[in-house]
C-alpha cells in the first residue's frame, strides 16, 4: 500500500445557498480543490462524492457522472458515497483505498448537501433516514429526539445539568468567528446557551448544529507524487479508519458508549503508530452537544462520563490541551451532512499547512477527522500530518 | 495489483416481496453468498451495498451499517454505493478495487433494491433521478420516456421498424423460464410483444424491464486465497473498468452513441487482454430494448445502427453468436435497480461455473457483465473467466 497525501482543497461558505443548485456547489468545491492543488485536470483519475440526502430532497441521484460532467471531467470514473451523515469521510475513505491500493493515482473526493429548497419531503424526514427506519423512525422519532434519549440519559447517569454542554457550543461558535466558510460567525455565551429555545429536550437550538447548503473537496495522490504538487502544501494521510455498530440504538449493548467511534479512532491512532496524546486538533462531528462529549469520551481523550469537563475546563479551546471544531465544526460552521466529512478535512489541513489564520493552532502537527453517520453506527477517523 | 476471484453468490428470487423489508432481502442474498463461498463470517473485512432508491422508496438510508449488523457483521466497515441503476456493479468495481489494492482481503458486495411498497414517492418520481434532474425531469420527462426519444431516433435514423426490437424480449423471457430467481418466467412471442400495450411511444410493456424487490451478493477475496474455497466454485474477475458520460442525452454529440459503453467496454477488453470475439457470453443491460441495441453497438459486437439484427438474426440466444440476457436479463429476472448488476454478475459465474441449468451456455469460460447508470451515463463492464 501506498501513502496517500492530500495536494488540494476546496471549500464553499456553508449557508442557504437559494440560487445554487447542488451541481453548482460541489463544482465550486472541486474545481476550488483541483486549482489548488495546481494540478492538470487532464491527470485526475476518479470522482468519489459523499452525499445523503441529494434523492429525496432534490430528485436528483447519480451525482457522480452529473458532477464529473459539469466540472470538465466527463468521462471518467465517479460515483457516489453514503453512510448518512458520515458520507463525506466515508467517500474519502474509498478515495483514500484507490490511491493506496493503486487502482488510481489523482482521485478527488468531494462532499457535497442541498438540503434548503427541498423536494419530494423536508429536511427532518431525510435526517431520520439516518436512523433505523423499521425500529425507530415508524415511531415518530426524529433524529433529534434519538440523539435527546441519548443526553437525557447521560445527565441522568452522571449527574449533570445541562448547562455544562454549554461550553461546545461556546467553543464552536467562537472558532466561527474566523472562518469566512462558516454559518454562524457569531459568538454566543453560556448564558444564551441557557436560555436557547427547545427543539426536544433537553436538546436546545444551540446543542445542535445548523443544517445548511455546502460543498468542499480535496485532492488525493501518492505521496510519493505529491512533491510535485506543492501549490498549496501537501499534508499527509496517517490514517484511516471505518468502524461500524448498529443503527438503532437500542439494540446497542451500552447507548453511552460509541463503540464505533472507539474501534474507528484506536484503529486510526494503531495505523499512524500515535496516541490521544499526540493530536494537536481533533474536528469532531459535533452535531449535538451530547456526540462531542461521548466521541471525546469514545477517542480516549476523557474518561467516560468525563467529555462534557474536557469543555467545562476550557481544555477544547485553541489554547486547550485538545482544541476541537477549530473552525467553528458542525454547531457553527455549519453541517450539510453529506459534505461535513470533507470540510472536516479541509479544515485539518488548512491547520496542518497553518493556513487558518486567526484560528492558527500553534505548531500543529497532528491533525484528526471524525465524522460519524447516524447516532454513532458508522465512524471514519483520519489522521493527518503536516509535511515538512 | 493483486487478482481478485469470486468465491460465493447469492441470490433472492426477483419478485414483489411485500412481506420482506430491505434488510431481510439483502440479509438472505449475503448470507447465501457467505454459505456458498465456505467462508467462516469473521473473515469478512468489508461490505458494500449497491442500492440507488432506498431513501426515497423506503425512508432508510445507511444502508452499509444496517445490512452488516443484520447479517451478524456489526462492526466492520460498510458502505453504500449509489450510481443510479448502475450501483450494484459501481460497488462491485469498489470492491474489487479494495481487494485488487490491498485494503481488504475478503469483501462482500451486496445490491439490494425495494421498488413495491413504497414511502415518500412513487417509484416513477425515483427512477427519474438517474436522468438530470434540473434539465431533463423539471421537463416532465420520465426514465420510460427519454429511453422512448432514443428509441424513435434510432428508428428514424436506421429506418428500422419497431416490431424488429421484438426479439430481445423473446430471448429474454425465453431464457427466464430456466431461472428460479426471475420475475417473469414465461415466454412470449414477436406477436405478443408488437401487440403489447404502449407505455411512452414507441416503448412498450414488452420494450420495458420490470421492476422488482431483489437482492444479490458476491464474496471477493484475492486469487492466491481463493484456492481455499472452492465450495461452489470460483471465478476470477479479469476485468473491472468503469467510465462516465453527461447524464443529460441533449448534452452529448451523438445520442446513438454511448460513449461510456465504449470507453468502459474497451478498457475492459484492453485490461482481460481479450476482444468482443473471445466472449461466451454478455449480460447486458437490458433496461429498454433500446438499450440492448445500443450497448451491442458501442461494446463491439455490431456495426453502428446494425445491434438490432443481431437479435434478429438470433445470434444473441444461448446457441448464437453472443448469449445475451441468459438467465432473463433485466427484462425477464427483473430489474430491481441498485441490485441489478450484481444478479448480472452472479448470473455470469453461474455460468462459468457450469451451474445454469437448463440456461447453461456450452463451454463458457469467459463471460461479459455490463451494468448502466441512467441512459448510458454511468458504465461498469466486468469480464469474469472460469477457473480450471
Amino acid at each position: 500500500m501506498r501513502d496517500v497525501s492530500i495536494i488540494g482543497i476546496g471549500q464553499t461558505e456553508v449557508a442557504e445557498h437559494w440560487d445554487r443548485s447542488l451541481r453548482h456547489l460541489a463544482g465550486d468545491a472541486v474545481l476550488a480543490a483541483i486549482e489548488d492543488a495546481g494540478i492538470e485536470p487532464t491527470a485526475i483519475d476518479a470522482l468519489y462524492v459523499g452525499n445523503m440526502l441529494s434523492g429525496l430532497l432534490t430528485g436528483q441521484e447519480h451525482l457522480g457522472a452529473l458532477i464529473a460532467d459539469f466540472v470538465g471531467l466527463r468521462g471518467i470514473e465517479a460515483v457516489k458515497v453514503e453512510a448518512a451523515c458520515g458520507s463525506g469521510a466515508a467517500a474519502l475513505r474509498l478515495g483514500y483505498g484507490a490511491v493506496a491500493g493503486g487502482l488510481h493515482d489523482f482521485v478527488v473526493v468531494a462532499g457535497v448537501e442541498k438540503m434548503t429548497d427541498t423536494v419530494n419531503a423536508e429536511t427532518t424526514t431525510g435526517l431520520v433516514m439516518a436512523a433505523d427506519a423499521d425500529y425507530e423512525s415508524i415511531h415518530g422519532l426524529t433524529f433529534v429526539s434519538i440523539n435527546a434519549l441519548l443526553m437525557r440519559r447521560y445527565m441522568y447517569e452522571y449527574g449533570i445539568e445541562h448547562e455544562a454542554f454549554g461550553h461546545f457550543s461556546v467553543n464552536a461558535h467562537h472558532n466561527a468567528v474566523g472562518n469566512p466558510n462558516a454559518m454562524y460567525r457569531r459568538p454566543v455565551t453560556v448564558e444564551q446557551f441557557s436560555r436557547a429555545r427547545m427543539i426536544a429536550d433537553p436538546i436546545n437550538l444551540l446543542d445542535s448544529s445548523g443544517i445548511g447548503d455546502g460543498a468542499a473537496a480535496v485532492v488525493l495522490c501518492p505521496s510519493t507524487m505529491a512533491g510535485e504538487y506543492q501549490n498549496g502544501g501537501v499534508v499527509c494521510i496517517k490514517a484511516s479508519a471505518m468502524a461500524t455498530d448498529a443503527v438503532a440504538v437500542h439494540d446497542r449493548p451500552d447507548p453511552l458508549w460509541l463503540s464505533a467511534v472507539e474501534a474507528s479512532a484506536f484503529k486510526a491512532y494503531q495505523q499512524a503508530g500515535v496516541g490521544p496524546r499526540d493530536i494537536d486538533l481533533f474536528e469532531v462531528h459535533d452535531a449535538f452537544t451530547i456526540m462531542s462529549t461521548l466521541s471525546l469520551e469514545a477517542s480516549g481523550f476523557a474518561e467516560r462520563g468525563k467529555g462534557v469537563w474536557l469543555a467545562q475546563a476550557g481544555e477544547i479551546t485553541r489554547e486547550g490541551r485538545i482544541p476541537i471544531c477549530t473552525m467553528g465544526g458542525l454547531k457553527a460552521r455549519g453541517h450539510p451532512v453529506g459534505a461535513t466529512g470533507i470540510y472536516q478535512v479541509a479544515e485539518v489541513v488548512q491547520q496542518l499547512r497553518g493556513e487558518a489564520g486567526a484560528n492558527q493552532i500553534a505548531n500543529a502537527r497532528l491533525g484528526m477527522a471524525q465524522n460519524i453517520g447516524g447516532s454513532g453506527a458508522t465512524v471514519i477517523t483520519h489522521i493527518l500530518e503536516a509535511w515538512d
